[in-house]
C-alpha cells in the first residue's frame, strides 16, 4: 500500500511519526506545510518540516511541540542582551538547522535541501515541502488587519480573531514529486493538523487538490469533544463556517475530498464511513497503534 | 589629547583596552581591520571588530584569544552532526552577534552596525571599521597559491609560507568618521598588530596613509626577542622583508609612518624615540600600565 500524508505541526507530525513506523520508506511520501515559512535573525525558517523532520527522527520534544528535546538557549539570550529579537524561542541546536538550510538554499532547492537534512538527522522516509516556492499564509484578523501567520500565531499566541485566511504564492508550483506521490498513491491521508492553516495550504493548489480528490482520502480529526487538541483551530471554525467546532465540521470543510474518517470514540460524523477509537496520541507505540487502526480501516473500507 | 588606534586582533585588543583605561570615550577612536572579515554559515563575520568590542566590554577570554569567556558550542556540535563546516569554531553566543549583525548589514553600513552592537554590549568609546566596504585580505602562498584570510590563518592555522599579502577592496573609501578622526587627533597609535594584515589593510586607502604620515605616531612592537607574541608574523617577516624578524623589521616597515616606538626591554630600535619596557600584556590592570606609559612618553616625546 502506498501511502502519502499530508501534515502540519504537532498533531501531524505524531501521526506520521505512527504512520512511519508502520509502513516501510518506499511506502510513505510526507507532504509538508510551509506556509508558515518566515524568515527570521534572517534565517529560513520552516516550523512544519523541522517539526515533522525531528518527530520522525525521535528528537522532538516530547510535549513543547517545537524544537528538540535536549536544548539550550545560549544565542538567544545573548541575542536579547544585543537588543535582537526574542520573541521566537530559537534553541542553539535547533539553530544549526536554519542556518545550515539557509545556507544551503542558496546552491538548491527547498525539496533538495530538506532531503539532506532529512539524511543529516536519519530520517528514512520521504518528507517533501508542498512547494519549493515561498507561499506564506496570511491571517487576517479583525482586531488587527492583515498578520503575517508567525506573528499571529506565535507573536500574539493565535488570540486575535480571524476573519480569513490568505493563501500565498499563487500559482507556485508543487515541488517535484509531491503531484506523482498523490498520483500514485493507494491512499491519501489527511494528518489531524489545523485544516486552514496546516492543510488547505498543501491543497491551494488546483493541480494538488485535483490529484487529491480522485484518490482515497482518509481524514483524522483534530477536533475531538468540540475542542482542538492544540492550538487555535477550535476557535476558527466558529469564526471561519459559523458553526461548533466539532470532528463534523472538519469533515465538512473537507467535502469533496474525503472518503473516510478517524475520529475520537463518542464524536459523530455523518455521511461518511467512520472509525471511532482514541485519538489523542501519546508516545511513539501509541502513535504506531493509531496508525494501524487508521491503515487497516482505510483498507477496508476504502480499497 | 585625542588619540586614534589602528588595531587588529588580540595584541591589538589589549593595548586599546589599556588605552580605553586611560582615555575618555570622547578622546579615543580606535580604527579596526575589516580585511579578515568573511562569510561562514551565511554570517558576516568580523573576527577583529569583534575582538575589540569584547575585550572593551570585559567579555573576551582571558588567553584564547577569540570568542568570549563563558560559551558553550551547541550550534557547532549539531552543525557537525548535519554535516556542515565546522572548522571555525562560532561559539552560541557568540553567534549571536553574527547573526545581528548579518540581519542589521541589510538595513545600515557596517560602521553604523559596529556602533549599535557596541552600545549593546556596554563599549563607550569609539570603534570604527576601516572601511563599509568588503576589502578581503588574500593570502599568495608559496605551497598552495591565493588563499582567503581564513582559510590560511584558521583553516591551515597560518602555516603555509607566504609570498604576498593582497589587500582587497581597492578604491573603497574609509569609513565615515575616520578620516576626520585620524584627521584632528594629537596622536595615532599603531597597535602590537601584525603589520602585514591587521594594520596595512587599514592603510591601504592612499587617503587614510596620507592623513596618519602628517600625525605623530607611535608604534608598539608587535615583535619581541625575534618572537611574534601570537600568530604567525615572526615567520612572515622572513618571508616578506627578506630579514630575521625583530622590533626594528617591524619600525622599518612603517617607515615614512612612525615617529616613536615602544619596544621589549632589551630590544634596540635605531633611528627614533624609542621607549624600552613590559611590553607582554597581562591583565587589565596590566594593559592599562603599558598604555600609561605609551602615552606619557609620546606626550614627552612627540607633542
Amino acid at each position: 500500500m502506498k501511502v502519502v500524508a499530508l501534515a502540519g505541526g504537532v498533531g501531524g507530525a505524531r501521526l506520521v511519526d505512527g504512520l512511519a513506523q508502520q509502513l516501510a520508506p518506499d511506502t510513505l511520501t510526507i507532504l509538508v506545510n510551509t506556509g508558515d515559512d518566515f524568515v527570521h535573525w534572517g534565517l529560513h525558517i520552516s516550523p512544519d518540516l523541522d517539526t515533522i523532520m525531528y518527530t520522525l527522527a525521535g528528537l522532538a520534544h516530547p510535549t513543547r511541540g517545537w524544537g528538540l528535546a535536549t536544548e539550550t538557549f545560549e544565542t538567544l539570550a545573548a541575542m536579547e542582551r544585543l537588543g535582537g529579537p526574542a520573541w521566537f524561542r530559537l534553541g542553539d541546536r535547533d539553530l544549526a538547522t536554519h542556518i545550515r538550510r539557509t545556507e544551503q538554499l542558496h546552491h538548491a532547492p527547498l525539496h533538495a535541501v530538506t532531503a539532506e537534512l532529512c539524511q543529516s538527522l536519519g530520517v528514512g522516509h520521504r518528507v517533501l515541502p508542498m512547494s519549493d516556492a515561498p507561499c506564506h499564509t496570511g491571517i487576517e484578523t479583525e482586531a488587527y488587519g492583515l498578520l503575517s501567520f508567525q506573528d499571529w500565531l506565535v507573536g500574539r499566541r493565535g488570540e486575535p480573531t480571524v476573519r480569513k485566511v490568505h493563501h500565498g504564492g499563487a500559482g507556485a508550483d508543487p515541488a517535484p514529486g509531491t503531484l506523482e506521490a498523490v498520483r500514485t498513491a493507494d491512499l491519501v491521508v489527511l494528518a489531524p493538523s489545523n485544516p486552514y492553516v496546516s492543510i488547505d495550504p498543501i491543497l491551494h493548489c488546483a493541480e494538488m487538490r485535483a490529484a487529491v480528490s480522485i484518490r482515497p482520502v482518509i481524514a483524522l480529526s483534530p477536533i475531538v469533544g468540540g475542542r482542538a487538541v492544540k492550538g487555535p483551530l477550535a476557535a476558527m471554525i466558529p469564526a471561519l463556517a459559523g458553526r461548533p467546532a466539532s470532528a463534523q465540521a472538519v469533515m465538512d470543510h473537507y467535502e469533496g475530498l474525503v472518503d473516510a474518517a478517524v475520529i475520537e470514540t463518542g464524536d459523530v460524523v455523518s455521511g461518511l464511513p467512520t472509525l471511532g477509537t482514541q485519538t489523542i496520541m501519546g508516545d511513539r507505540s501509541d502513535r504506531a497503534r493509531l496508525a494501524g487502526e487508521l491503515l487497516g480501516f482505510a483498507a477496508r473500507e476504502l480499497l
